[in-house]
């Protein structure tokens, strides 16, 4: 990996100013770009709690800078509150934690001297390490695509939610740029429409060629549109290597399956959990029902219903083709190889 | 079929006014109720096109009216006109071309006399027989729940897609009414949102405890909610038994499939089509991008942005448990019973 990364974003969705994180406003996306400014722990946890904020890996970035953020006002002593005021933004994504604990470990090493400035170079790390994490799963993931490929992507999983390119889409952007995908064809992921307002505002601006569908065309594109991957991010992965995504992964991963499609899933290894055992021990994220029952905030529905909204789904292992981690690809998907290959342990 | 039926649906969707058809403009629903006269074939003709007037039977219905406005206007000679007219305002449910055929039959017994009485009488013949088409369909497929089920269903197969109580939603209903249906989450259905819109608006009229869905969560729901069934409409129903329906359809069957639970179609005779061999031969209508792009008339996606819309899809007869048909229940699916139950032939 020495030499340099051929492709760059210029998405600037966090930026660490020194006194505050700069977080750009991804529910207003592709309409408007616009900022807020985050100075304390609780107004990232807060940008990551409504959704400004939010890609697993990212909203873990940006919890090391609540961190550091935390450091600044209150010293050693406030971060045990910031910590957990931070981790319960949002439940499901496990890099939110692991990023905390991360920030919790480097002020254990940080006995005396300025513990604000030792923090928010952790956090520069810590972001700068999922850049270069993008890169490597790009590289490997791209070596599991042929040449004229046609890919199904789910939610986003791209240079919005990561520090980086993007885990499923960096993979996607990567094999693109060695001429190897034909088409994309993002699904549109209601209720929030990541697919349409962010991931294809992604990959047009990276010229990769992409159609919209619905969330229900999938299985009817399978079928006639000669489909070669089902590439998807994750929020956590469990010991078992059960996977947790955006809800509707699961039921992709069913489709694939049924259409002898390989189902790719693309994480770094902060995403993977070896604390939770299986995909049942997953908490499910279940969001207002008003994010269902309205869509630019009028309703779709007739008033007084009620709707569901599980914001994540859990896919069995069974159903992954191969988990692509910088670490290396796990392939067959099962606990054994998911410990050796991100841990190194046999 | 003696006793009064108990059920019934108070919704006023398309009312034959003597001179024209005032038909319910769908698109506006829940939010409005508002009517659009059509004077003229192509006044239905453009009301079913623009979906003001949807559902399979319904389209049937609205065009044998078209027909005797077209008969009312320029006599025989304007209905082959007329009839092409009709028939090519959607192409996938055929429906539309039965009833349109059934009223240039009825034409040629109508030799001398007042032609467009006959056409008016024969096409409130046809929507009466659609009615009670409904209600035995509705007694027919509660025969095949038990009590506690809970349902998915997808699109609007309801009273506002028949003349009736509606194929699908009619089974639900009677089947509520005989105290079987535990609960029932209709998928909304992108990227009209008919599920949402108008099968939940339905489903609450009628008291039926009714949890809006995404289409992307129907996996998740299976596999966390003791589904009992999948129960939808169809468009379409070829000789070998496949079923073309709604969008996203054939997803649910897979689905269904995995979890190991019944998936049940239910139509009129007029949706088979034993002209058409197989799913492969059934036209799928490709609408608007636009419509995939846009919601409530605002973007949801980045400007120049691509979009399918594949409106249909087709469920190959293998991935379904029973089709429902006034004429009987087809079980096992395929094209020899569909043919024994539907033309009473060995």
């Amino acid at each position: 990996m020495s030499e340099v990364f051929p492709l760059k974003d210029p998405v600037r969705h966090i930026i660490w100013k020194g006194d505050r994180l700069r977080v750009l406003d991804q529910r207003l996306l592709p309409r408007r770009i616009s900022y807020i400014d985050c100075r304390t722990p609780a107004g990232v946890a807060k940008a990551t709690k409504d959704m400004a904020l939010r890609g697993a890996p990212l909203i873990g970035c940006a919890a090391a800078f609540g961190m550091a953020l935390a450091a600044k006002k209150g010293g050693k002593r406030a971060l045990p509150e910031a910590a957990a005021l931070l981790k319960s933004a949002r439940p499901t994504a496990v890099n939110l934690a692991c990023a905390v604990d991360r920030m919790l470990e480097a002020a254990r090493f940080c006995p005396n001297g300025d513990l604000f400035a030792h923090l928010a170079g952790a956090a520069l790390a810590f972001y700068e390490e999922d850049i270069l994490a993008n890169q490597t799963m790009a590289k490997l993931g791209a070596s599991l695509m042929h040449r004229g490929s046609r890919v199904i992507t789910h939610c986003n999983a791209g240079a919005l939610a990561t520090a980086g390119l993007g885990t499923a889409v960096g993979i996607i952007r990567y094999a693109h740029h060695l001429g190897k995908i034909e088409h994309v064809y993002p699904c549109e992921t209601r209720p929030y429409l990541q697919g349409s307002r962010l991931t294809l505002w992604e990959l047009m601006r990276a010229k990769v060629p992409a159609t919209l569908i619905t969330d229900n065309m999938a299985a009817h594109v399978m079928k006639t549109q000669r489909i070669s991957a089902v590439i998807v991010g994750s929020d956590r992965i469990a010991a078992n290597a059960d996977v947790c995504n955006k809800i509707g992964t699961y039921g992709l991963a069913i489709l694939a399956r049924h259409h002898g499609i390989p189902f790719i899933v693309a994480a770094p290894a902060t995403t993977v959990d070896f604390m939770t055992p299986d995909g049942s021990a997953i908490p499910i994220e279940e969001r207002s029902a008003s994010e269902v029952l309205e869509i630019h905030g009028r309703p779709i529905a007739p008033a007084g219903a009620r709707a569901r909204h599980p914001a994540f789904d859990v896919t069995p292992h069974e159903l992954v083709t191969a988990i692509v981690t910088e670490k290396g690809i796990v392939r067959p998907v099962n606990g054994r190889n998911l410990k050796r290959i991100v841990l190194g342990k046999k």
